[in-house]
């Protein structure tokens, strides 16, 4: 059975962010995807911050319920899995996943989980990709790796989102029903009668080659019964067109 | 063989983008995973745009490349698979897919493809989305769907690059190519008039809507060139009826 109906949302550290507009921005990123729990390790310009405010959009309450740490250990030291985000190789010899694997992992497990970001130019300390157990590495293009913290953070609550949508939305679920054979005959019939009675078919011999090309065509639309009755509407107009009023 | 390595990129098409420093930061989450057709559709502030620039933080190449257009239907007529950005269903049947699935298909398909963004605040027209063969959402918190445009622009850029680090299964599409958006327009255009000149469009306050109807039942065909011109020799036969022989 799986755990992931009840393994918990991770929580989002933000380590020595700089700007409070950047603040603002993770916790709408993190309130998009259905992430709550958002704490701060001292924030350069102290907490609350008017700026973030404004940049979260409306997902105030993760604001509001935001917690501020003096350290990495202090703000992780109730979670069991920690990731520490960075893009850049950092010589330690812990394992490395994609925000994809983290999610599946974060929906496994159990325990409490957390992610942390470094601040915003400078990343994270050597020393606190050390407290986590595994690094996060989103497979950037090598040649321009300019990746802001929002950003980072939005890619990752998107795919911890994702992986909890058992149920995606799919085409099926939004299309009409098929019209059936007898329908898309009616529709074919009507078609052919009319083109031939404008004189469509010539010559002879290559007519039911033709028809055959007019059913493919006409098969591969998949269209519901609206259309075809939609497309029979326009055929007879073409054929008899209305009289003009006015 | 897997035709992954060969399908072409995404363009990127902004809808009436208001601010610049959107369009830079567009440009930005694009360059992070490898995208570079930039198209923008009547920016209403101009272009060049002094604000985009240092929003981009050095993906200026993108910038740079980016091409102006009078109208979406401009915009994508090279593009044979269009995809519309929408949070909001919109009353047309049209399939729905995830960034995910839209980045599949767009890496299997051998023929273009374009991504559509609207503006800030008021999204794409339903005409615009019209457009599009298919509506492309994002899923999201439903009780925070506060999400910008560079935002849903890095996480459809994010699952396009992530969908080329993938195996894919080896699927040989055999078939024709599809029609371009151009030549399907064409079709479009020449039903319409036929039908314009033949009555069919009243009352006049209903018109948007079945001409609505009329390019999504047309464009869920994906139809091949040759089939958008056998068509289009029909409607003309049957407006212009051939005389009898014999």
């Amino acid at each position: 059975m799986s755990t992931s109906a009840t393994a918990p949302a991770p929580a989002i550290v933000l380590v020595r962010p700089q700007l409070g507009e950047n603040i603002g921005k993770a916790a709408r990123a993190m309130l998009n995807f259905g992430l709550t729990d958002l704490r701060l390790v001292t924030p350069r310009d102290g907490w609350p911050n008017p700026a973030a405010g404004p940049a979260a959009s409306g997902a105030d309450l993760v604001l509001e319920r935001a917690r501020v740490f003096d350290s990495v250990a202090d703000a992780v030291a109730d979670c069991t899995h920690v990731y520490a985000t960075t893009v850049r190789k950092r010589g330690l010899v812990v394992p490395v996943v994609t925000p994809e694997q983290a999610a599946q992992e974060i929906r496994r497990q159990p325990e409490p989980s957390a992610i942390l970001f470094g601040a915003e130019r400078s990343g994270l300390e050597t020393e606190e990709v050390a407290i986590a157990g595994k690094i996060l590495t989103v497979p950037i293009n090598p040649e321009f790796r300019s990746l802001n913290l929002a950003q980072a953070v939005i890619l990752v609550a998107y795919e911890w989102s994702k992986q909890g949508n058992v149920v995606m939305p799919t085409e099926i679920e939004e299309r009409e029903p098929q019209a059936t054979q007898g329908q898309l005959d009616g529709l074919i019939g009507q078609l052919e009668e009319s083109l031939d009675a404008a004189g469509y078919f010539h010559p002879p011999d290559r007519t039911p080659a033709t028809k055959n090309t007019i059913r493919t065509i006409l098969t591969k639309a998949h269209w519901s019964n609206r259309e075809v009755q939609a497309l029979r509407g326009m055929i007879r107009t073409l054929v008899e067109p209305r009289p003009r009023k006015g």
